[in-house]
């Protein structure tokens, strides 16, 4: 079993980078499954229904967010009927839309979570006791768990992971919209990477257009940021599970860019 | 003209680590210049002289710092005497030791300069104006100069790296003990890469045992952190300097680990 | 029926005052029920057994904390056995001690509830909806209850006020070590007062000596903050509720210093 | 010679309380020169030309700002040409307006100064250096200075008015929106006060209405903020500064309430 994640898509340029190399990443890697963050798709700030639909049209079987989930309001409207698209589930009871999700494939069901951290965030419920008590029900109906970990702080990230270990298939973070090269298997068999990265413009900060974000950090003053335009990247990973005990066996980023091209 | 760029050493088991690895990757990499990060050198927190000492001898050039500068007390007895150990410069003006360097090689000279981000750590000078001013100064004087910029948000180091684009031959960032996996060489000739990554318990939460750790996050209770024991990894990167011009050629991170053997 | 709130007493020379004046205190407003804050009262970080009990023998009924419970690791010995010094109950579920108790008058007997918000503090469970719950029990046994409400930011604070209006007969803060002047009854019939202000030296910052502490902010150096000395200060609060209904029918705050001499 | 501040100026409620009372305060006080703070002043974000007019109108000599003083994009057109408003000094050189002003009277000079802290708000210049370099000019010009220091922290606040003791007349806070009752002349005769409070919505958490702060803190979805309506407050301080020395001789609070009916 496989899962292909994509992480954060932001705005235009990140969705059509994403129509562009999806079908082709599917080709190359025949993923079982799919997973795409969309909390940036709509000019790097939340979702749209259109969006969402398309993402679902691209192959994507779910969509994680993250503490950008509510900048869209139009999120409102739909997260009640879309149990495809998840949002951090360690939001107050009451908040609209589900925490995780379950997607099949013919032969498997494949679990998937969403958490956010609390470290440099919002205050939330702790992400550590939800999942918790989420396994208790989750771990009965399928041993295959795909956890996005929306956090800033690596300690955090590699909190989770630990706590996992062995209870999950895997862990992996998304926030930061930075790669990080640590993707390994943690000794009890969860598949571990602090951050998969984004989907968007290669030369802007996180995504957004250099300009603006440096006058933000140099002027301290109101700054509109916009999603930058130019040429692209994706960030992705590969993880392979093991059909019978749901263990992670393997786990492999990738990026596409000008200097890391495609190769089919 | 090449560097070789080691980031945050922790404990004791990243001091031995170094220890068995840096002559190697000398021999190997056979670098201009080498530098490392020595925040966490002395149990995690800090640096003593002797510490300090034994990277010098181990054959690094400089030893930069960051937010864990002044954790062991010992530091504010040689910071003043030694110029080969740098602080941010953005501490405020009167500060012990130095926020910046040089070092030469046989033909070249390399400026080091050491910065702290802001972004959910405490306030210091701003580090763009403060490199701005430095920069006139060292530029003057040569025209290789290497950035280790520590910080805790991927926006604030990106940004950091377009500022100094054409200006600075690298900016590296330390901090978060994760290595990045954005590598790159930005438009105008800067070496950039988010985070280098630690040297140190590859089982572990930034160095520290992960169940002191763990059990912080989950319960809220003071828990005195540890470095971790057992097997460790190293996290480095190899940056390539056009001797004329002081541009950035190449850049190319590096990871030894159990599952990453060295190669010499 | 009447509370006398005395706000977080700091080290030796808080003890002290509160030795001073708590008799005398007690004499003019006769109060039903005593309740002091003791997080600083051990040199300025958290309490220990000895100095809880010298509290309770002072007349102190509750000993409520917060953020600093845990600085003097003294603490975890006696407070599993001790149903009189409460902690924040929005600490985490497997937390050592309670985080709300009673006291008994003769006729009647009073909830104290600790809480600490999340603004500026580290995270904990939500203060709103852990309050919320344990009001259901409470207000089964008595309809008298008060609680501390541990805080950085006035909004929470507030926020707290209002979400309690008619349901609990005080909400009162303690932590800034500032009294504020806002002490009113609440539409629904809840006393209110966003701080209490503190017991401690009166020339000094928060209670610590004010060199040390203008150092830390001007130079980012580590500093050992210490419990500053000199003249003293008292801030407290009377609370008259109604006997029939629990509903506050007048707060009015005080304070004891070198200009507001205490008058029997 | 006697100072009459008052505090954050929240919406139209804010703004027709101060039209109503100011002009009483005025009879009632005789100050020699009036200062508001404006921050609030236009729905709660920023401030406006006309608003602003309107305030010099009512007998308002210096308009302070904060940490909303560029909530309002007007402000960009016209605060360069207007020398009575100023906003926090420590923003980067470079920012539009002015951090301090002068205002005569027939026979003095008031310098103000406006100043914001960095303790849980966003990472501007040193305050203390920033006011030390400031004071150098200053009081070459005049001895008669008062500094609205708009923080969050208390310790931070506190620490100004130790900074500054001796050096100014007046330290007084603004931004929490609470009046605190510490008012007090330091030793060396600066007088001090934590926080003036604020001009606005009685029933309400810092201004705006408590069921949207409300929703917020418990849901943590997004709300949009509005000023409440209903019964309002206003908050201030009268100091009186020796007309010889600069050294304050009295510092005052005053608030304006249902339960507190102004007296002519
Ligand atoms: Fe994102
Ligand atoms: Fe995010
Ligand atoms: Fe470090
Ligand atoms: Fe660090
Ligand atoms: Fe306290
Ligand atoms: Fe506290
Ligand atoms: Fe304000
Ligand atoms: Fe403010």
């Amino acid at each position: 079993m496989r899962v292909l994640f994509i992480g954060d898509i932001v705005g235009s340029g990140g969705r059509e980078t994403l129509q562009t190399y999806l079908p082709r990443l599917k080709r190359k890697y025949q993923p079982t499954f799919t997973i795409v963050n969309g909390e940036n798709a709509a000019g790097g700030r939340g979702i749209t229904e259109k969006i969402a639909k398309s993402f679902f049209e691209l192959g994507a079987g779910v969509i994680t967010m993250g503490n950008h989930t509510w900048d869209n309001k139009e999120i409102f409207e739909f997260i009640d009927h879309e149990n495809k698209i998840i949002r951090p589930a360690n939001y107050p009871p009451g908040t609209p839309g589900l925490g995780y999700t379950f997607i099949r494939s013919n032969q498997h069901e494949l679990a998937v979570i969403n958490l956010m951290g609390r470290t440099f965030l919002p205050a939330t419920d702790c992400p550590f006791r939800t999942v918790d008590q989420l396994l208790d029900k989750i771990r009965k109906r399928t041993p295959y768990i795909f956890v996005d970990f929306h956090a800033e702080a690596t300690s955090e990230k590699q909190a989770m992971g630990w706590f996992l270990d062995g209870r999950v298939s895997a862990v992996v973070g998304t926030h930061t919209h930075v790669q990080t090269g640590d993707a390994r298997i943690l000794p009890k068999g969860t598949a571990y990477l602090t951050d998969v990265g984004m989907v968007g413009p290669y030369d802007s900060i996180l995504g957004m257009e250099t300009e603006a974000v440096l006058k933000k950090f140099i002027t301290q003053l109101p700054v509109r940021f916009e999603v930058a335009s130019g040429r692209m990247q994706l960030n992705g990973v590969i993880i392979d599970i093991n059909p019978t005990s749901g263990v992670a066996e393997r786990i492999k980023t990738f990026r596409i860019d000008d200097e890391h091209p495609f190769l089919e």
